[in-house]
């Protein structure tokens, strides 16, 4: 088990990130695998110290996983079922890892670990092609999975990727997040099909741009040159700056 | 200060619920006001037995403080600023009310009271005509107030309001919650003047109805009758046992 110091956090609660990027016209997950004997994936997750906001411990979280930061973020569901603890979890990374508990810190840390969380989910929209994942100590590895071959991971942690999707997609209209996922600069056409992507439906190509303009959110830029001066389609920009990031 | 066991509770989560009801083309919130000297506003609130769901304690905090079960509730917000506490609150209140910390179990309240508390916000939706809200031994009073008109509340509670009112507003369309705010029969007329008030716009009388009942929720009843056969509107119902109330 990770030693980690028990000082400091506020008890029972923790934060839990799902991070979407875009690619090959596919939403995807960043999935850290554990370190351990045993086919471990967990979001990355952790808790929040007494004098830090819970926004601030989701960034803080993030960066030290993934390397990862100056991202979107949107706390998106509280998951508070009674019986929501990872001693089965654990009781099987022990079996399969005997030396994990073999002095009186870790076992007190099992003790910890083991007893209920209320896990504040958080999801986070990168620039995929923007960021270099770093896995840290207890990974052994870091990827990106399409949404819908992520492996089977810990917990309830599958649960809150699917409570992230159907957030992001409520949000995608309502609070212009979507841009989060494309490069500095994008046609309309990439836009419309980050939506289609996300949403799972086709939208008609002559109405999909005027409602996105409406939004009044991005900056056209100079046409693309693609040789084919009439056909070149116009480059637009997100300025991220507008969009604050996570707020409570 | 109430007498409250601390015993049993989740350190440092708090639940807290904001309780909406629509009547006269108003959507409305339900209030209680503290029976303490002062003028002390507050949403129904509480805490979290280690063996109850948080949905479970939403409901339990919502019936002892307003006699109101069965509700539907939605889980929209969590707030988790470092700085969150009640201790401008309780020093205000004690300060109006100089008895209030007169022995040791008291001020041992006060302690556990004035702490960082990580705060999860429910709204309930239900039909204003149905209930009879009831103030407990805490409260002076409880009463509906347009959302336009609710007093200054303690804390964060105001806030809290504003951020149910843009969750309601969202899931309006994806989760059908609206149906939750009339009686049990209505016209498709009444249908539209409540989103109309929620979502503080109007639609266009020939296109609305159709949009609603492609939702494929609503039960289509024998007309009502008015006198004037031809101009009779329809009665609709909703199923409430449809939509699953409050899951995790």
């Amino acid at each position: 088990m990770h030693i980690i110091s028990q000082q400091g956090y506020i008890q029972q609660v923790s934060i839990h990130c799902v991070i979407f990027g875009y690619q090959d016209k596919q939403l995807k997950v960043l999935v850290p695998k554990l370190h351990f004997q045993g086919d471990f994936w967990a979001l990355p997750s952790g808790f929040v110290y007494q004098d830090e906001d819970t926004d601030e411990a989701a960034k803080r979280i993030l960066e030290d996983r993934t390397g990862i930061k100056d991202v979107y973020l949107e706390s998106f569901k509280t998951m508070g079922k009674a019986s929501r603890n990872s001693r089965n979890f654990l009781d099987r990374l022990i079996e399969l890892n005997p030396n994990t508990l073999d002095d009186e810190t870790k076992r007190r840390e099992y003790e910890w670990f083991t007893r209920r969380f209320i896990g504040i989910g958080y999801y986070a929209l990168v620039d995929l092609n923007n960021v270099v994942a770093q896995k840290n100590e207890i990974d052994e590895s870091i990827e990106w999975y399409p949404v819908n071959a992520i492996p089977q991971m810990i917990m309830d942690h599958n649960q809150l990727v699917d409570e992230a999707i159907e957030s992001l997609r409520a949000d995608l209209d309502r609070k212009r997040v979507a841009f989060h996922l494309l490069p500095e600069t994008f046609t309309m056409k990439e836009v419309q099909e980050l939506y289609e992507t996300i949403l799972e439906k086709s939208f008609a190509a002559n109405n999909f741009p005027k409602r996105v303009l409406e939004l009044n959110v991005l900056e056209r830029l100079k046409k693309k040159f693609t040789g084919a001066a009439n056909k070149a389609p116009y480059l637009y920009r997100f300025p991220k700056q507008n969009e604050s990031s996570v707020k409570n």
